[in-house]
């Protein structure tokens, strides 16, 4: 990806593998989940601060591309940037195996905000993303 | 879904929850792959004895929009229909939940075959799948 | 067990087994969690419904032994019973695999009543369990 | 913990946290297996290695006790030391939270080793680990 907005190093735990000896399916989105949280972060956004205040930031779709399984002891990074489309902030992802940096994961996961349940703008999130 | 193959219940556990109270997104990627699986065995196919044999049955591409979000102790059904497209066994699938049928989840996975590493066209498979 | 309070039947799912093709340790806590969750929803206790009101049900301590392990499609049958001792609801649990009945896991865990983040002695909650 | 003969640091994940807000039980079990996992590492061990070689390294027991919960965004030190009793391989365990050392988790976990199914007594692998 050019110019991630934010990327970190993780590794595999041997726990997230499944019977194939590769990370199962839905480890990723855990991965993917844990980037944009710790992105948030750097803006000065917590998840569940936002929770407290009753703003929910919820995924309403996520595309996943699996190019290459990861396997135990993999280390690879985790890079993402934001676009704002209306009422959604756009994340493209990508997880890159180290030290090949050969593709594992491409997605796109579209999330909205919820205040007090309903579907809402949230400039103010939107704004700190993108700065 | 109109002619679902395959239909199971299913009922949220408490841990899948998480901390806004909802089923955390990559839980979802379990229903629907427990549900791929429980369907396999109907067909007579065993992922865990594919694997065995050299043949693992791997997801290349997952779409998955979040309609309403599913919460502790709610009760769902969970459906599939298959179809072919080359390499692929494409599946669409639903999350309903019960008693009142809303759309919770509406998925597409694209299932491929690698045979000993390898992308291989599974015949063998694809025909168990639509008959 | 003799004479346990509940029972349910379960069945392991793919994705709750590692790379060494049985049920990953942590997932057995899931199923001890889910069945007491599913056997206090029996006596009217709802696990996320005391969390709102300001009372967090936790466990203080467990204690497992694991003797045979679950495999892919593995049925098993999951079990309790509860004992009060003060302060303390003391969960004996066994989890046995179906159709033979073979001891997976035993298993004691003791939880205790957290009011507003203070520990409590929760003596409603614990009539309902013996009752 | 005195003289812990491996530490690392990690941070919970807030798709580790349940509908209370706080680290799930079965989570712990999770950090607990990852730090022992890389703890073989540094011993030349592979968890997965072992595995493909038919020598399966298996928790037979395990005693945890929840002092302290951890929270979204908490860091913490996960710390064990090991000592061999017969064809045990025992693990005492400890997780602290950051930045003020508060026990959050002690536990207790007896490994044995499967050669083949078979219980077995893994000299090799014993001595590995306390040298």
């Amino acid at each position: 990806m050019k110019n991630p907005a934010f990327e970190m190093e993780m590794k595999v735990r041997d726990y997230e593998c499944d019977l194939q000896g590769i990370v199962n399916n839905a480890n990723y989105q855990h991965y993917l989940e844990h980037t944009r949280h710790e992105f948030l972060l750097t803006k000065g956004i917590s998840f569940a601060e936002l929770h407290e205040k009753g703003i929910d930031a919820v995924i309403a779709r996520v595309e996943i591309s699996y190019k290459t399984p990861l396997k135990s002891r993999d280390k690879f990074i985790s890079q993402l940037r934001v676009e704002i489309d209306g009422f959604k902030q756009v994340f493209h992802q990508e997880i890159l195996r180290l030290p090949d940096m050969k593709l594992c994961i491409r997605a796109k996961a579209d999330n909205v905000c919820l205040v007090n349940g309903v579907l809402s703008r949230c400039d103010e999130l939107a704004e700190k993303l993108i700065n």
